[in-house]
């Protein structure tokens, strides 16, 4: 029985895996702010999570977590997880002792990326591409998370698109996280709404013309991402993921409808059959939970 | 011993290596035009090669060719080599018939990637950037050749990077090709010198300033090259390849410039290391012939 956690901003996930990778529980908790409340919040919904499960810790062979900013996972040191309030931590360590098994931490996008891998039962290579706050994908070859020679492989938030485009927070102008990602929409469309995107939406749909505009932008800024990993790491399935991946069906047909009019301008991108590569995530997956859960299950690349 | 063919537009490299990786002979001959004079150039220079050598046919275990065009490297067979007058050819098939030994077909610069990757004795993962007519990357991982779910790993030319800027062949516009190629300097450098890059680069140090601009367009393009690769597939090693690449020290120097720039603007660009990463390939290597003779004596990716 293995437990994956998704320490998120917010929430944390827990959820209880069998042998099989049965989904045997699933858990929601806020995430604590700081280095001991993080680690409480997690050990409070990985417990409620066996509970829910009916099983006991002791059952418990493995523990994964995916958490954002810089990891060491090789030895599962955190650092710089600005949005929990985490300066350095020595995650696994501490929640080893309070768990009583081996934890096995990895940076979040990176363990969705696998748990999306097993949740669509996808085969051969895949990439995860992650629309949340910022953009960036992990890439998954065979089971196996391709971290690359540093760990940057799937960091094309940051590949410059276009030179007469906006600065972006690393420095750079025009990065393609600066039209395809949370905060882009919240640059481009700022609003009160709770849900920027989908207010963005919404009024895109009502026939807001400058909606509609900034819509176009971001749809295609997602379009290019999928384009990009295929043209470069060439991974078989690229699925949409992140927060805003929720905009589902919204967001998956004006995508679709890009990949068709490239394919009408250009017998190369025909070619790529973008459109029978590209899924979506399902809405309601803790696949990071899931990914964080098969850390340490798995062979790695060297 | 293994014969190693690099067929290109205009002239076919022979190299035969010893068992050791050792080159024992090189021979180059000019490339016949159409399938009969292709496989008869190649067989000459293998031939020639072998002698040269001071060896037999009979001592060679195996042939690898690179060759342009779209190859099917399980059976051999090369399509759309254009710029050898060769539409379909069972190159494999016909070679092997020939020089009494198996033959294995790569892409050129998937074989120069991994003849770059032999001759710099590099380890972990390199990518063979090649700079001629067109612009692809090769990538190598641990040896091996990485293709990609479909062959288009490292097809970074076709990645637009400027939505202001010209048509590219491909269908898009302002692909990385359209400023970072052979093709690229031929058309914003028009000129009847003979080596119509070598003709920019002195003329921009001459103080033109015409001359000045193309060339920074130019080796502004090659840095990116090297910056979308790292943050997408991430591999340990840059090296810049192809006809371009006889530029030497005055290409290489100018774009540690724009490295050493980028990485004053941007923490994170500084934190890639791309200048220590990024390596010349030396102007005398038979570096695609070399490549194709290691092939078949390497495990691929499933």
């Amino acid at each position: 029985m293995r437990i994956g956690l998704d320490i998120g901003g917010t929430k944390t996930d827990a959820v209880v895996l069998a042998r099989d990778g049965r989904e045997l529980a699933r858990v929601r908790r806020p995430s604590g702010f700081g280095a001991d409340e993080v680690i409480a919040s997690a050990d409070i919904a990985a417990r409620e999570a066996v509970t829910q499960a009916g099983a006991r810790l002791s059952e418990v062979t493995s523990v994964g977590v995916g958490i954002p900013g810089v990891i060491d996972e090789a030895t599962g040191r955190v650092q710089h997880a600005v949005n929990l309030g985490v300066a350095d931590l020595h995650l696994a360590e501490v929640l080893s002792a309070r768990l009583g098994a081996p934890v096995f931490v990895e940076n979040d996008v990176k363990a969705a990326s696998l748990g999306a891998w097993h949740l669509l039962h996808l085969s051969g290579s895949a990439a995860l591409l992650n629309f949340g706050t910022g953009l960036a994908a992990g890439v998954v070859v065979d089971g196996r998370l391709w971290r690359g020679a540093r760990g940057t492989a799937g960091e094309i938030g940051h590949v410059p698109v276009d030179p007469a485009g906006v600065a972006c927070s690393c420095g750079q102008v025009g990065c393609l996280e600066t039209i395809a990602s949370g905060s882009a929409i919240a640059r481009m469309w700022p609003t009160s709404a709770a849900l920027p995107a989908l207010d963005l939406f919404d009024r895109a749909d009502d026939g807001d013309p400058e909606a509609a505009r900034v819509r176009d932008v971001f749809v295609g800024g997602v379009a290019q991402a999928v384009r990009l990993l295929t043209l470069s790491v060439d991974i078989e399935t690229v699925v949409i993921g992140g927060g805003l991946s929720a905009l589902g069906r919204r967001l998956h047909e004006p995508v679709l409808d890009i990949f068709a009019q490239w394919a009408r301008s250009s017998a190369f991108l025909a070619s790529l059959d973008l459109a029978e590569r590209t899924r979506m995530l399902p809405a309601d997956a803790a696949v990071a939970a899931v990914g964080a859960a098969m850390l340490g299950t798995v062979p790695e690349f060297a």
